[in-house]
């Protein structure tokens, strides 16, 4: 069933020139999506070889952080499996691997803030210029420098004989919307803490910068809290397995961290507090049917004084735990017809 | 290609009876292996269905420890899948499965240490007595408790119909060797983090007790110093993903901590050390062939004093990086031929 190719037919030239378009279009090829689009971004045609072997991260010299720094120590660990996505270094060395193609990121920060947090004041701006043999990426903060490093790992790319490239690339970058956030409601339903992290990650990939964690709510109080352990011992969906420990929070919040994104959590308060009524007996104001209690509750009863200290410790835990500048207090959808 | 078995002929008896002592034997099972083995173990063929639905771990009134205590809390959460290993909260609720065979595992802990790290002289003791309706766990400190939460979830076992069975037991225990490691070489072969953790794991599932890492050798410099970078970014097998960071570090510490293993750091020299010459040119005595350099390297220099200062200052950061009251110094096979 083969056809063959009869030299000077009109058929063979338009195989020939499709196998013509073929190879052009394969040594031009280039990622030309960074995501989410930069603020300004230009690239050429020229493109250059990265050897896994042969690739590093740097700190320059005049950087305000150096090895050691935790964010970025991470990150330069992280990123390389993302940007050398199936290289495995336990293959056997290929004799023309060493010494070919050195690259090198070398990366600058302004200001010394390893082991803050982002705020929502961070700047995030960057700017990378991608050349022969080196990427420089500058930035002010290390919360930058994380978005440029995403921006040089989804310029690599792979040719069908599985080599990696990247070409000559400028970019100057800084974020549309400061507030880039994503809500888990962890209330009505339970995320296991791999969940959350992954989410993390995939937010990372994406640029988003918020992690909005509305933990509890009516439905159930995964929350553990080391004030009130009633709270989840009593309002988890399971006490033991279907709760965030300290230890998980303060996981989420290290992750989170790591990869630029501020951990806003809402307790939502004092209506969607149903869940919140199971370990703390007297906080909801009890629903009345003519002059009998009938059993079911409505939002934190703010007619006891109890109810205020109640909160005002709660909350002063939830801030010593959640190193933001902010609470979100949810508010919304307070029913007042009990 | 069928037999038959009919009735009242000697083989139809030989099936009927095996099949009696398969029922019997089904009835009077239990778990009489936990492993190590206890000092001390009685059990009787008194047998308690758990539910998993009304399974709770709780701390007893009097322990000096209670909820927000991270290791147990952790514990809890981490032992009730190990416990109930095909268990999932998401399977449609059976109607019968509501309040039926309610079982608590009451934890009591004499000493309130829950944020410290385990060390050579912490007590593991504890004793377990598993009643109907409730296990009553008693131990010194946490890491008594640990033992004793990894005992229990030995006992529990599932019959052909996939329930959950405990058996009446008593038992006494405390640990043979104080002093009981797993050492892992992340030098001639860079573990990934995760492996570490895995085995960490797999350690408190034996009641191990010290995880002695011997984390850097000839042939590469993983840990990642703050004090000398260039130790792994020059003498590691790659100075981005064949590192451990100082956060890598801290999560091994963090996780074997909430296991109750002692995190026991070996940073062998002054032999055994060719990887930190990479890093820190002078540091090794150079050898020499009559009266010109070899090119090859001895051990840690003893001649210059410039090697006593980094010796001291590395160990510094080791000792303040490690928080375990023991560093190990290796010292083994140093070579005087150089």
């Amino acid at each position: 069933m083969e056809e063959k190719c009869i030299s000077n037919s009109r058929r063979c030239y338009k195989q020939w020139f499709g196998f013509m378009v073929l190879i052009m279009s394969s040594c031009v090829s280039y990622v030309d999506a960074v995501w989410p689009m930069p603020q300004m971004i230009s690239s050429s045609m020229a493109r250059y070889t990265l050897n896994p072997r042969e690739f590093l991260f740097q700190y320059s010299s005049g950087s305000s952080v150096q090895s050691g720094c935790s964010v970025l120590d991470s990150a330069f660990k992280r990123y390389f499996p993302l940007i050398f996505t199936d290289y495995s270094a336990a293959r056997p060395r290929q004799h023309d691997e060493w010494f070919r193609f050195p690259f090198t990121v070398v990366v600058h920060v302004d200001r010394a803030e390893c082991e803050d947090y982002p705020d929502a004041d961070s700047s995030e701006s960057y700017k990378l210029s991608v050349r022969s043999g080196q990427a420089a990426l500058r930035a002010e903060t290390v919360w930058g420098a994380l978005r440029g490093l995403e921006s040089f790992s989804q310029l690599v790319y792979q040719d069908d004989f599985g080599e990696y490239f990247v070409n000559e690339t400028e970019i100057e970058d800084f974020p549309r919307f400061q507030f880039r956030g994503i809500l888990l409601d962890t209330s009505r339903h339970y995320l296991p803490l791999h969940a959350i992290l992954k989410t993390l990650d995939a937010m990372s990939y994406n640029k988003f910068n918020v992690f909005h964690w509305h933990i509890v709510d009516d439905p159930s109080f995964p929350y553990q809290s080391s004030t009130f352990p009633d709270l989840s011992s009593k309002g988890a969906f399971h006490p033991s397995t279907h709760v965030y420990t300290q230890i998980d929070v303060k996981r989420v919040i290290a992750h989170a961290r790591l990869r630029g994104i501020r951990v806003l959590a809402e307790f939502d308060s004092p209506g969607h507090t149903q869940s919140w009524g199971e370990g703390q007996p007297g906080l909801l104001t009890p629903c009345y049917k003519g002059t009998v209690p009938s059993g079911t509750f409505g939002p934190v009863n703010p007619a006891n004084f109890s109810s205020y200290q109640f909160m005002s410790r709660l909350f002063k835990e939830v801030t010593s735990v959640f190193p933001d500048s902010y609470i979100h207090l949810g508010g919304d959808e307070v029913d007042f017809t009990c």
